[in-house]
Parts: C-alpha cells; sequence; structure tokens
C-alpha cells in the first residue's frame, strides 16, 4: 500500500492534522476524516482543508478505513482503542503518534488483541508551542525524525507502508524497540522537563524568590524555557514511562550528590574535570 | 567626581574595555591605562582605541590614578590588590567587575586594609560568549543592570561616583549586601550552570549515551546550552560562592528528590500541581 483510500486521524489537531496535510500535498491519501471531541476545531480543521469530512464518533469514522492514526494525548488512546475495535476492518493499520512507546504498546495488547498484526507503534519527533487543527502545517515533518517501535506481531508489510507514508511526510524514519526508544527519550527530553520543573520550584521556595526571578538572565531564560510546558501533558508522560524516568531521574540526583561533594569539599581539580567534560561534550553536540 | 581624569583597566577584556569604551562616549574619562598580561590583547586594544596607554606592570600604573577597575577573574585579583597596595594614590577609587561579592568584599579587607574607604566591590550583569579586548563594545551596558555591595567602610561619595560612572555607561545601578548578591546569583546563574553540568554527565555515564545524543532536540538544546561554558571560570565560581551555592544546590537536590517520590507513587494530583507551579511562574516570568 503506497498511498491511503480513507485515512481517520483519532485526535485532528497539530499531529494529525500535518500528518493529513503532508500525505494530501504528497498525493497519497484519499479521504480525510477528523474525529474529535470539540466541535469548534473539527470545523476549522474542515474549513482549512486539514480534514474532509468530521465526526464525533470513532467507532463509525473507522469503517472503510485503511489507515488509523491514534493522535490524541497518551491518556485518552485506550479508550479510542475501545471504541473501535468491534468496528476496524481487516487489514486497516493502526498507528499513533504518542511521545511513549512501551505503554502504547501495551495498550494495543490490551485493547486490539486480535488486530496486532497490523498494529504500528510511533513516534513522530515534532512538537510545537502552538496546538489544534489551525497550528497544522504542510511542512512539520520535512527533515523531522520519526521512531517506529513495532511490535513483535506487526506485519512488516505494515510497518512498511507506515514508513513509506512519513517518508512521504519528508520525514527520516528510524525503527528501534519500545523500551530503548522510552530510554532515549527520558534521558534527552522526559528527564530535562522534570529537572527544570524541579529547579523552578526550588526557586520559588527561596525566600528571596522575587527578587531572584527579577535579576534572572539569559542563562537562567534558556535553562528554564522547557519548565513552561503544559502540566497535563508532562504529567501524563511522567507516569507513562514512570520506569525510564525513574531510572534516569536517580541517576541525575547520584550525579548532583556528586556535584555537591565536590564543591562542598573545594576540590578544584576534581570540578574542573567534571565541568570540562560536560562542556566539551555539550560543545562538540553543538556542532555536530 | 562627576568624571575620571586617569582610568586604569586591571584586566583589558570585554568588561573593561567595555566600560572605557563608554566612559569615553560620555565624556567621562581623561586617560585610560590598561594592564594586562597578554601583549598582543593590549596592543589589539591601543589599536581600537579602548586604550591610551598599555602596561604589564600594574603597580607603575596605578601612580596618578582616580579610578581602578579591577576586570579580571576574580581568582587574580587578589595578587593585583597586593601589588597595587604600596601605589595606590590617596582617594583613589577602586572597584571591580567580579561576578562574586563576598570573596572580593574579602580581598579588599586583606590586601587593601589601609584604603576599604575608596574600595566598592560591583558586579555589572553582562556577559557575552566572546572575551578580550577586541570584543569591548560601546553599548555593552546599555539597559543592563549593575550590582554595587558597598562595604560597611565604603565612602557614601566613593559609591556614588562608581553609580554615576555606571550610569553614564547607560546600565541601572542597583545596590545591595553581598550575601544577598551571592544569594540571588547563586540561584539565578550559578546552580543553573552546576546543574545543566551535572545533567550532561548523567546523559554520558549512559550505556546509549551516542544515541541519546542523537536524538536530542531543542528542549535539550536550549536546556543545555550553559552546559558549555567555559570550565575554568565556573570552577572559580563554584569555588568562590561555596556556600550559597552549596545551600542552594541541596535545596535543588531535595526538590529532586520530591519529584523522585511523585513518579515513583504515581501521584498524579501532586505531579500536575507541581509542574503547575513551576510553568506558570515561568510562563508569567516571560511575559515580564
Amino acid at each position: 500500500m503506497n498511498s491511503v483510500n480513507k485515512l481517520v486521524l483519532l485526535g485532528t489537531g497539530l499531529i494529525g492534522g500535518s500528518f493529513a496535510l503532508a500525505l494530501k500535498r504528497a498525493g497519497r491519501v484519499g479521504k480525510v476524516v477528523g474525529v474529535g471531541r470539540n466541535p469548534d476545531n473539527l470545523q476549522r480543521a474542515l474549513q482549512l482543508r486539514v480534514i474532509d469530512e468530521a465526526s464525533s464518533d470513532a467507532a463509525a469514522a473507522v469503517q472503510g478505513a485503511d489507515l488509523v492514526l491514534l493522535a490524541t494525548p497518551v491518556g485518552q488512546m485506550g479508550r479510542l482503542m475501545t471504541q473501535i475495535a468491534p468496528h476496524l476492518p481487516t487489514g486497516c493499520i493502526v498507528t499513533d503518534g504518542g511521545s511513549t512507546k512501551q505503554d502504547v504498546a501495551a495498550l494495543f495488547r490490551a485493547h486490539l488483541p486480535q488486530h496486532l498484526l497490523y498494529c504500528v507503534p510511533g513516534h513522530p519527533i515534532a512538537g510545537s508551542e502552538l496546538s489544534g487543527a489551525a497550528a497544522a502545517q504542510y511542512g512539520l515533518y520535512e527533515g523531522r525524525r520519526v521512531v517506529l517501535t513495532p511490535l513483535a506481531e506487526s506485519n512488516p508489510g505494515a510497518v512498511a507502508t507506515v514508513r513509506a507514508l512519513w517518508e512521504a511526510c519528508g520525514a527520516n524514519v528510524y525503527e528501534m524497540d519500545a523500551a530503548e526508544h522510552d530510554g532515549i527519550f527520558a534521558a534527552v527530553s522526559h528527564v530535562p522537563h522534570l529537572l527544570a520543573f524541579s529547579y523552578m520550584n526550588a526557586v520559588l521556595d527561596r525566600r528571596n524568590a522575587a527578587a531572584c526571578l527579577d535579576f534572572a538572565a539569559s542563562g537562567f531564560r534558556d535553562f528554564t524555557r522547557i519548565a513552561g510546558s503544559h502540566p497535563d501533558m508532562w504529567r501524563d508522560i511522567a507516569l507513562a514511562n514512570r520506569d525510564a524516568i525513574l531510572a534516569d531521574l536517580k541517576a541525575n540526583a547520584a550525579q548532583l550528590q556528586h556535584v555537591i561533594e565536590l564543591v562542598e569539599g573545594g576540590d578544584s581539580n576534581g570540578l574542573t574535570s567534571y565541568i570540562e567534560r560536560a562542556s566539551a561534550a555539550r560543545s562538540s553536540w553543538g556542532r555536530g
């Protein structure tokens, strides 16, 4: 399957809407049905031609579909899978855009056990401060990465189709194990967010918090940018990727303890080599 | 004193050079003598008219001076104070540009005990990735903040002079206690740097560090920007502001432990309110 006759978006926001727009531009999709709970958002998606039909009924929408993209927060995916399970056409591929993958794999197993051959978990690495169908854009996935974490059961043909469609959106597609995925994104995304929240709360707990915020400058601005992220989304991620995040938070707590010992001991050489290692790696990453 | 007849820069780089240029533009300085250890840098400062005379001899340079700015790393200031002590004219004001203030106050007391009336510690909040006399610029202090932390002994007239000169550079001048200063900058600058170094080292210690760095994206980029900072400078700051930094690092370690408990316990409501507090404060700061 190199193109899709009927694509159903379960969740019609930035991620799903941009997938639909890119496939339309690439001539890879016939009809796009957008499902969502917010009528205004669906109306906007219709006006902007992100979708061709709107629906609030996931079960009805998936009839006749050959591709379903779950593009809601992960917390809503289980309920949607339950709704569509009795109505999914045989062979209809189901994929998702969730940013954690072991939990989505578990949801597929729990709610679509008869359909695992056609379930292909995925994670497009393309966020934005914006959300909703109005934020959808043709080029969102251009040059971005998409990670697929196929189930042991996933049909290689279904995986190849999902890969080809993301590539048609301009993305570079990687495949890896779900646990490997979750460990990597815990380390480079989830844990930095939690560290930034933690640091902000430490500042707020100071008796002179207002003066601190008043004198905070550009280093603070960049270090804390991600602390302004959406609470519900990051609570869900913290809960969904709990084990990988916990292991990494504890590794960070141990590092911090080591820094405390270096400073407490006035260990000049130890501090120099500790900072040099971090600084060299960050500078080299910045050039990469 | 509203203008300076002879200004001596002990350290002729970005901070001192930009101070000299701004005072020249404002017509507030007669002659500027630049002292430094790097002949090429001094030659460049002469060519660019940042300074009018170059010297490698601090003791000789301060003769006839009415203002001395210590604009080297704090680690070099004690030695320079010792050199100039026997040669400082009575009434010559000595100020500095160091980013920690309790330790500079201690250096003044140790090395210039006869001269404390004219010692006015200061901290211009204006950094740059660039350094050296060639990086000096007229407008560096325009609209930036300068914090003065006068000693109990500092003559109010000397403080007023230093304030007026920084204001002539376009800066907004604040006065506070040295301990208050060091606590604020530990919280909003020094500790974020150490947390960023610590986080980078935690990533580097992972068995899949290369894959992590490969998938790191914009959140990682901003969160770790300050981890690329200069090792020697930040080792010196960590040692110079040890007590304030230690107290704040320990507060951060306690916050991190709390986050670990929230995640470990799957405390959805607790995580939500914890993240909401940080996110609301950061968003409000960003609009401020």
